[in-house]
């Protein structure tokens, strides 16, 4: 799901680890990814809490099932302004056809680490494509 | 703002029309904005949903002042899958410190558009920088 | 399900009128509706705009099915001080299994009707009981 | 702000406990808090999510200033049956201006304890009234 969808590995999203009902990946941040102030642009947050969400749900479906999000919610905590974001995702609530999922993501600056946004994602679990 | 956020301008958004509280962009669908499954990706969506909706904000904003989104929500209402994306923001609460704007994403396939996404953001507003 | 809810019932919320695919209900402001500051409390208004947005997305199911919220996010977007709120909802997206509905609170204070929160729910469709 | 505020009292919610930005309330279920399955009304858990989130906030303002509640977003993650609801709120991004909550709803039912909903707040800090 990670190397197969072209948007997330066009921005340079990496799945790190990946275990049942969690999934965390990195971005290693380029210019590209910011907006007008310099600054990680909300979008490319937004990017990563929900495919390492939809990660974190998808070790938890049958075979020959999919994910989709539904919908999801971000708050942008803190400007996020470093080297390197991270993500974290948990599954809060499995289901046979919705999960929900808390993504958190953290920006890396000189060696700190530090929460800038965090995310609810409603996922449906559908049938094989 | 559209010009200057690197992200934006790397993803293939580009402004169609701004005015009083609203403001309109666009994107050619290609490849790399997919998901795992054909489909334009949430975080594309998202991203466009919201520095358009910041556009929109802006427009309403004093000389000197920046807006930044605290959060928002996005529903993904259909599966995203055609040539060109369209976006519509439109400041549904003005204020002088926080705005309420609202975006709807169009997909455009073989000459019919329809409504794909709806977002939802809370943008403050802050002094110069 | 208006007349079937205790807790819609004992706050006052009534139908005002129903289609397809869109609810009404109105709520007399009584002190007890209010919060420390003697505006409405966004908790009336969230189970306002959760009960109407249910009863919208009701009209579109199937005989023998029912509906339950998912989730909701709502923007208070003024302070609500007035004799009477009202609430419109409409569903966005219908679906057999999912529908997603926007609701819109208004207060009326001396004559003039103001939007006062807005939310978005995301209703599931569920076999009957 | 919790003895003062009608609507949170007449519904039965008590302050527990609360601390350097946490928060944590009770309700004990009567019939008028269902909705029309014999479930815990969403409305219901939404005004403890959200007045126990402004609760937790209001403990990191300085003297004079007031918390109100721009935003909450509620997933609702199972039916809430049972007897007694209480809901835990901490801070999770303070600030001067704006802080970010988030609230857990736990439903307890013959001794075993469930969380039935959690909810993100944006909650603005204002001048004193």
């Amino acid at each position: 799901m990670f190397n197969a969808a072209p948007f997330v590995a066009s921005l340079g999203i990496r799945l790190v680890s990946i275990g049942s009902g969690i999934c965390e990946t990195e971005l290693n941040v380029e210019p590209r990814h910011l907006q007008q102030d310099g600054f990680v642009h909300a979008g490319v947050q937004a990017t990563m809490a929900d495919h390492t969400a939809g990660g974190a749900a998808a070790t938890l479906t049958e075979p020959g099932h999919m994910v989709l999000t539904i919908e999801f919610k971000i708050n942008l905590l803190r400007a996020a302004q470093g080297e390197r974001l991270s993500c974290r995702s948990k599954v809060l609530k499995p289901g046979s056809r919705l999960m929900v999922v808390e993504s958190e993501v953290f920006c890396e600056n000189a060696g700190t680490s530090k929460l800038v946004s965090k995310a609810t994602a409603s996922i449906a679990v559908v049938g094989s494509r």
